[in-house]
């Protein structure tokens, strides 16, 4: 089918308007109308897609409704087909992202946008938000649970206000006492400079849990002994090198290092509803498609406190 | 009390014979002889103690039987009294390690030697036995487990002949395939070369276990894709810096990494009474007390195949 996005052409040009070909629908598929096999979806419904269009449905972990980690396509680092980089499975067309007048994916990745929730801020729960409610509901986050977020950007501020909503004792830590404010005002009951060497000391064995949300290489050595006995650090916002390690926090404490992608559709819809129940939204900001590369040029001097969302209705489709 | 043991009085020396005091019994410790509190033991049972004499008893892991992460005495790295290097909490005193004709150990860090274990091949398994039985247990090993077990030295041996009696699935990976034949007498089902690229890769996402025994600094990112979905690795062998590595296997597989200490009394004791049901014991070679410098030589030179045990009948006391 024909749309129109926004898209770079090359690696250096801005994002611009860009008339391309996406695979047409099929029967189980869902645009602003749905296929004729399509159960769970109708026209008009307010619906949301995230990270995946598409996973085999059928291996072990697809069953278990952990689609993000499917068996099939590639089997390394990802088998689940993404909205961004992903090959359909059937065709072989290459997806084509989400800045774009329509989108393509298949019912069961297709998620319910509940009533109570504000559409208009909904958009990053797919992502920041899934990202961080993941490994807060693996590792069984509740009231009782003492949990720490490093970092206050994006997926920060996520993982405040969702561990807060589920009963944890939050504290947030971040390198100067500048952002205390701010975290308690998202919610956390307390805030940690990572900088001041005695309030770290004070911390060892605090924690059950550490969301670190920072984005660049880091070294995870100081937050270690953070953690409580059986304790868990999971590096959701980092993708690469992790400099070298003591093994010692692990070996007096049996703590882990772990990470996760994402979450499965199940667990999406439930932090969707969650959300709407609990009144959860995102720190937004609504900007129009063509101010895109206006948005990316803040988002790189960074500091931004909020998420931009598109407001798609404002791409132009002549 | 004065007792005689082998000692090192300097860091050039070798082990001598060394007339030293230790503290006196209290009424619910144990040596030779038991104080009048002790209930669990009697002169002339078979009884040994692993790599602790005390802990606090009170807080919260000692009251879960894992006394080794005791929140007392010294916070951090350790808060049990160690029979290495861990001081009495009541006098003060150093404790002075095993090398020894008496040791005093509270009456609750003594264990039973079932009837049925070889009492002269029992001793590794208080520390390479439980040092690997305690990860095995912890992420809950049994039928249907995919175990790999990285070094075949003696944590590795155990490693792999209790995982095998907790019916898993026992892999064997080492560098080059000399270690095969040795890793499939001791029970293990199959047999993985590190060294050998293609297999490595077709070990890809195979493992719910890994049981890491390399006690030298060693790069881990080879080992973390073996690992399947929400897999873990425990490095046991090596206590220090591992290098630099990627968080992509942790992200694309919420793959975890971790270590433990040891393991808890009644940890300890299940191990004991394991292995003497299922006829488990570590290959040996007993040694006289006098020949213990020699024994340590010959480890520094690596590949013995055994652990060894001293036969405490030789320390001559006069």
């Amino acid at each position: 089918m024909r749309t129109i996005g926004f898209a770079c052409t090359s690696a250096e040009a801005p994002l611009a308007p860009l008339h391309f070909d996406r695979r047409n629908p099929r029967p189980n598929d869902v645009v602003m109308e749905v296929g004729p096999e399509v159960t769970r979806h109708k026209a008009g419904d307010i619906v949301a897609v995230g990270c995946m269009v598409d996973s085999c449905m059928t291996c072990d972990q697809c069953r278990k409704g952990e689609e993000q980690y499917c068996r099939e396509g590639r089997k390394y680092p990802i088998g689940m087909n993404g909205v961004y980089g992903g090959i359909d499975a059937v065709d072989g067309t290459p997806n084509m992202g989400g800045y774009s007048k329509h989108l393509v994916a298949r019912q069961e990745f297709v998620l319910k946008v509940p009533a109570g929730l504000d559409a208009s801020r909904a958009a990053p729960l797919l992502c920041a938000g899934i990202t961080t409610w993941s490994p807060l509901r693996t590792w069984r986050t509740g009231p009782g649970s003492r949990v720490a977020v490093i970092g206050l950007g994006g997926l920060g501020q996520m993982a405040v206000k969702l561990a807060s909503a589920l009963g944890a004792e939050v504290t947030v830590l971040s390198r100067s006492g500048k952002k205390k404010q701010e975290a308690l005002a998202l919610g956390a009951d307390s805030f940690l400079a990572s900088g001041d060497e005695k309030a770290m000391q004070e911390a060892a064995s605090r924690f059950d849990l550490i969301i670190d949300t920072i984005p660049v290489e880091h070294d995870i050595n100081p937050y270690l002994s953070l953690l409580d006995v059986d304790g868990t650090i999971s590096l959701v916002g980092q993708v690469g090198p992790i400099p070298a390690l003591s093994t010692l926090p692990l070996v007096y404490g049996r703590r882990n290092i772990t990470s996760s992608l994402a979450g499965g559709i199940r667990e999406t819809q439930e932090l969707l509803d969650f959300c709407a129940r609990k009144n959860i939204l995102p720190d937004t900001k609504t900007i129009a498609m063509q101010d895109i590369n206006e948005a990316f040029r803040q988002l790189e001097q960074g500091d931004t406190h909020y998420r931009f969302v598109i407001d798609m209705t404002t791409l132009k489709t002549d």
